[in-house]
């Protein structure tokens, strides 16, 4: 069966401000030394199990010209444009009516734009067993990975050990994100896994699924889909998408199906959550300062300096975050991370849009 | 007799770096809310007491230029050029040998160009009185500041409390920057006053006090005097200055002297002596931030931030500098102050010039 990618790229990459802005989000940014963004990292990494016609990104309108100028190999009709962002259910929804369109049934991988995996080969073999479950059933598949703190940012999916197809585990159940005490507790058990917001099923199961746990979004989606290469294509997406219902696929879906299967993916996954992530992405010097750009450290230790031409002189810094973005610098400290979208809350109050 | 005044000019201001610079120190720049500079605000102040074409300023030449157009009011030969730094003797003989030679004598105040003093009321009636101590005797008279805490930057001056003229108490001696310990102990004495760097004399008292302490500067100075307003005036400033022992007035006369006075200046004084500074001159909002600029704070407290255009957003920072001063720009941790002259030395090593 042919294999297709639905990657989700409507994100705003807000905790990466002030790199990442509304007309240059995170995952159109290159965050490694290879010059590569994110997005294209992603296109990269897929290439061995994916032709590049069956490939679709779905993101939103102001970011086709973006897609269209990183992945130029890409066919233009595989840019699907949410009129407005609804989370992830209608967004794998539309990437669903728009390969059974073309395709009749595939098997179709999931993937967030954003993350970064060190190891490709590893990443490969995992989804290609992933698709290999998915093609043979009606399973939900998802990739788990296997935490080593307990994050209390990240959903986690409970397995059974004893039940397993291949490489992959049965789950329990989808939980949302933990408060830390659950984490510690999961992450004793052995027994979760964080969710890491890729999944592999076949399109004609991911339809049925919506169908049974989301009907109004998938009698929407039918529309959508029965209007796709007629001269009703645009409107009738715009006028089905602003409808629907705000949902996760998580929610919407993962939390209420069955049969859903999860393979344990060990790959070096990050999902470059927030600038922190540089601290663990790329090399730092004998102090733990992970550091570019013009930057003069002194008596600085575990700080993050992302500067460029302006000289940043850092002295006397302890796990910092420092980003200079041209017309906007961050100084953050670690533990506030959390606390950049409050700059952009207090920016939006102030209109000062051309800032976000 | 005349008043005269020698403001001190020659300083680089490191610790004011990034926005004090080789080519536009500390004495030059504005802090304050007036848009005066520290110099200008150095002359408006004593404006009540000497005539502008009595007061003469001391710097080196690169910032004759910048003296000239700050203060345009001030006779071209007022300004004294140092050929090169010789710390505060040479200085102070080379104003004294001039105004020798343009008044015979005069009473000569000695003031740094890079204080600030809130009351300036109460400064001009400080200064008046050693004016009319100075002029009546053969006293060295100095300012001293009541100390409101074991500063270690300081020089200290020990009085007697019992001896006075007017508001003026002896002085017994004056002792170099203390340790912590030894500086609580002066605080607790009673009997130290800060050293200001603020002196009155007349000019036959400090050449006669330079004759006796500094003999060999004495020397040059008066080869210096006997040639100002000859042909020979700039080739004699310039051999002798160069071979000038270099010296500062403290150690080099002031703990040697006898005769001294001091009076307890209570205007309002700050020797504006590092960033830190602008959290006492300054007023803070309710977190105790110093902010100026475009600058957006997030759970932020105690920190100074001096931004300009650049948008600076400081998220969970506490006691900290941020100083943009549009090609450079300082993160500093308030108790690491005093270590911006180590950027100082990292720039000057990898000799990157344009940024000191």
């Amino acid at each position: 069966m042919r294999k297709t990618a639905l990657i989700m790229a409507g994100g705003r990459g807000e905790r990466f401000w002030p790199r990442s802005r509304k007309d240059m989000p995170k995952q159109f940014l290159s965050l490694t030394d290879d010059g590569r963004s994110m997005i294209q990292l992603t296109v990269d990494r897929i290439a061995p199990l994916v032709e590049m016609e069956d490939i679709f990104i779905a993101t939103n309108r102001d970011y086709a010209g973006l897609v269209r100028s990183q992945l130029p190999e890409l066919p233009e009709r595989n840019i699907l444009c949410e009129p407005v962002g609804k989370n992830t259910a209608p967004c794998i929804g539309l990437g669903a009516v728009h390969m059974e369109e073309r395709y009749g049934d595939a098997v179709m991988m999931v993937l967030p734009s954003d993350h970064l995996i060190k190891y490709t080969s590893l990443f490969v073999s995992t989804l290609s067993d992933a698709c290999r479950l998915a093609e043979h059933g009606k399973d939900l598949v998802t990739v788990g990975i296997a935490p080593d703190c307990p994050e209390t940012g990240y959903g986690y999916v409970r397995f059974r050990p004893d039940e397993v197809q291949g490489r992959a585990f049965a789950v329990e159940k989808f939980v949302e994100k933990p408060d830390l005490e659950t984490a510690k507790a999961y992450l004793a058990s052995e027994q979760y896994l964080w969710n890491s917001g890729m999944f592999v099923w076949k399109v004609s199961t991911i339809l049925e699924q919506l169908r049974e746990h989301l009907p109004e979004t998938y009698e929407g989606l039918r529309r959508i889909g029965a209007a796709i290469g007629t001269d009703q294509e645009e409107q009738a997406l715009e006028r089905e998408f602003r409808q629907f219902k705000s949902e996760s696929i998580d929610y919407g879906v993962m939390e209420k199906a069955k049969d859903i299967y999860i393979l344990s993916g060990a790959f070096g996954w990050d999902d470059v959550g927030s600038w922190l992530a540089l601290g663990r992405i790329k090399r730092s010097d004998e102090f733990g300062n992970v550091v570019s750009g013009n930057v003069v450290t002194v008596d600085t230790k575990g700080t993050i300096v992302q500067g460029g031409d302006k000289l940043i002189a850092a002295v006397g810094l302890e796990d910092m975050i420092v980003v200079d973005s041209g017309d906007a610098l961050l100084i953050c400290e670690q533990g506030h991370a959390g606390d950049i979208k409050k700059v952009l809350e207090n920016l939006r109050i102030c209109n000062r849009t051309q800032y976000l």
